[in-house]
């Protein structure tokens, strides 16, 4: 294989800015025909690797590839797949060799998370292990921001910004609204284990009054009283009460507040739905009209809304992939290193994937106030940069243009193969 | 009174741009210094005239005012407050002649929806009924889209516009996991009586198997098989299914979604909460994993999206509203009048209040499709030109900068008075 062709794939939850990766990727590496040939995307994640189900970006025009930078989701599919040890499930592993083997695929790229990170890992041990040696480099990106060693994951800084920048806009209309209705707006985020998106919605507090007046962090032990006492002096004291609530957040013992309690309707299957269970606990407590919000999807979907900084990390991740795998590194992850906080300085880096693989990187507490509501400055120092900048999407009709890639597959070559 | 006072309110839930019309007025209102003297805003809609708390807006600065026009919520406080009739309550009457007297209040501007113009309505009469004549004219104001004679009412717009992007984007993002996650997403909107804004989520599909694939709208009965049917066949066709839920769909007894069934637990003081109850139904019944958003007051709070259409015509219904008044108009409000669809092409007419008081305007059942989870092309037509263009606001530190009023109130004059 004198020009290889290269594997890329989406994993795990996707992003407002995963897409800007794949362009980086992409472009990058079409600057190096000599050297990559191909870049097959899979579909639908490594899981299109086993199905053999390959997408020839090739077949797409510059302009549509361009076009991705601004696209949220994930462009080729995603999964949420764990790839087994070899020791578990080695048949999977021939079937990556025997797929990459019959479309000549040398280089493998893997954007996604820890877990996929984990797989990226397995994946770079192909050569020791089976005998076919593949440059395998992970490429971040998590809305969590739970990825060790990088200054921040790609997807992250959006749902920052979105977070921040809702919760001040709620914040107005509740304000509006207090005298004589809504007192209480509580606003349920994402983070299951680790409350980075909730202490960014912090970032819309700009003098001591303003909302959130209170975050709950899955960090933070939640104490039904003490918060109730909160809220009630925050409503005597300014009128109204602003509440985010991390989809994370806890009591004690490690229960789920959305779970806890009777009214646990929706907490069986998945998180979601802790928003209502806190306003209805302050209804039922100190009787304030109430309105709340879950944003869900909505919140790592929203390019519109992206932050600038954040789009220009996952376009330079996926570049500086392509040059790592093209300088020979195997089994690395590039990262963003911090230099300055203010005025924000960055630069890529890189690390070993066995060292990414598995670990989570959580929150300072000394990101979070004594009482545990709110966030310090140096949460601030380090969160403000990463929502710095917008970068809107081109508008056509009032919607945003989001770009839909033809996404053929190349003609399969082996036998079925069951996922 | 050579030079009358006037008095500005805002009224009912708050949007985008109801502050967009705010300034509009204000800034009409100071060009005519010779015939207007101050525009005193009542500090929480009519609740700040009957307990004399009156903002004098002359001691804010140009560019405060001109702020306003992208700022969100309502900058002087808004109330849920309905005036009773004369008969009923003569007091507060006598309550408003007393404070508009004392204030040299010549002029009466209230900026809401169908309730406040009804109250608009009545206080046009006291010149008739209580011998203190005063000019008095209503401003529309509603996210609800349901005010008559008007082609739209400010505030509309722009929830549409976040509706529709909304819903494009986290398609996106189901449309990346449905192979091996989530396989339906439900967003729940606003619109208690009418589908209006339900409809403008159906602005996101620009193609036959585009998101949203169904929507419910408060018009159309909710048959619980045809709806399970609908979703099923749209996974085995599509591969997933977006459903938007106006928060007033309800079974053809009445009974609202998410009142009904075992699973009301929030539903029992507020509406909310129907996004969740859709999603459980569509898990029992059928299995497929689901996320759901329930956007509230993130919908009508989101500036940042805003429509740029729904913005200038929130202006000029507000600096029109000056130009009524100085034109001896009384008792009427300013409208939006369509002169064409493509390109939209409109101008500002007239209507009397007492048309317009506690009139509400209803979606035309041409606007829903036969099947009753569609929009038809009529309703394009009518809704594409209202979130047409961008207008966004001011980034400092990658957050919007809304303007904060001084909000001074003039010393009072007279005793108190219970609300």
């Amino acid at each position: 294989m004198s020009r290889p062709n290269a594997f890329y794939a989406q994993s795990g939850g996707v992003t407002a800015v995963i897409n800007a990766t794949a362009c980086g990727l992409l472009e990058r590496a079409r600057q190096h025909k000599d050297r990559i040939g191909k870049v097959l995307a899979g579909r639908n994640g490594i899981v299109g690797a086993l199905r053999e189900e390959l997408i020839d970006t090739s077949r797409e025009s510059a302009s549509a590839i361009a076009g991705l930078r601004s696209t949220p989701g994930g462009a080729f599919g995603s999964c949420r797949y764990k790839l087994e040890s070899f020791e578990a499930n080695e048949r999977v592993y021939r079937r990556l060799i025997d797929v990459f083997e019959a479309h000549g695929i040398g280089y493998f790229f893997y954007n996604g998370g820890g877990d996929s990170q984990d797989t990226a890992h397995k994946v770079s041990q192909l050569g020791k292990r089976l005998g076919y040696p593949v440059t395998c480099i992970g490429i971040p990106k998590t809305v969590d921001n739970d990825l060790p060693f990088t200054d921040t994951c790609p997807g992250f800084g959006s749902v920052a910004k979105y977070v921040a920048v809702s919760v001040r806009e709620a914040a107005l209309d509740v304000e509006s609204m207090c005298d004589t209705s809504t007192k209480v707006f509580v606003m349920e985020v994402m983070g299951r284990h680790a409350g980075w998106i909730a202490a960014a919605a912090g970032l819309a507090k700009d003098r001591p009054e303003a909302a959130p007046h209170v975050i709950l962090f899955p960090e933070i032990a939640f104490e039904k009283d003490r918060f109730l006492r909160k809220v009630r002096a925050t409503v005597r004291k300014v009128g109204y009460c602003v509440i985010v609530v991390s989809e994370g957040a806890c009591y004690a013992d490690g229960a789920f507040l959305a779970d806890a309690g009777t009214r646990d309707a929706f907490g069986h299957t998945q998180l979601g739905g802790v928003a209502p269970t806190v306003a209805v606990m302050i209804k039922e407590a100190l009787g304030y009209k109430y309105h709340w919000a879950v944003a869900d999807y909505l919140q790592r979907a929203a390019r519109h809304i992206a932050s600038a900084t954040d789009v220009e990390q996952a376009y330079a991740l996926g570049a500086a992939a392509v040059d790592l795998a093209l300088a020979g590194r195997n089994a690395v992850m590039p990262v963003i290193v911090r230099k300055r906080d203010k005025p924000y300085r960055w630069t890529i880096g890189e690390v070993p994937l066995e060292k990414v693989a598995n670990v989570e990187k959580s929150m300072p507490r000394n990101f979070i106030t004594r009482d545990g509501f709110g966030i310090t400055e140096r949460a601030r120092t380090y969160l403000q940069p990463l929502i710095e900048g917008e970068d809107y999407p081109t508008y056509k009709g009032g919607l945003p243009q989001y770009t839909r890639l033809k996404n053929e597959l190349v003609p399969k070559k082996l036998k079925g193969f069951r996922v």
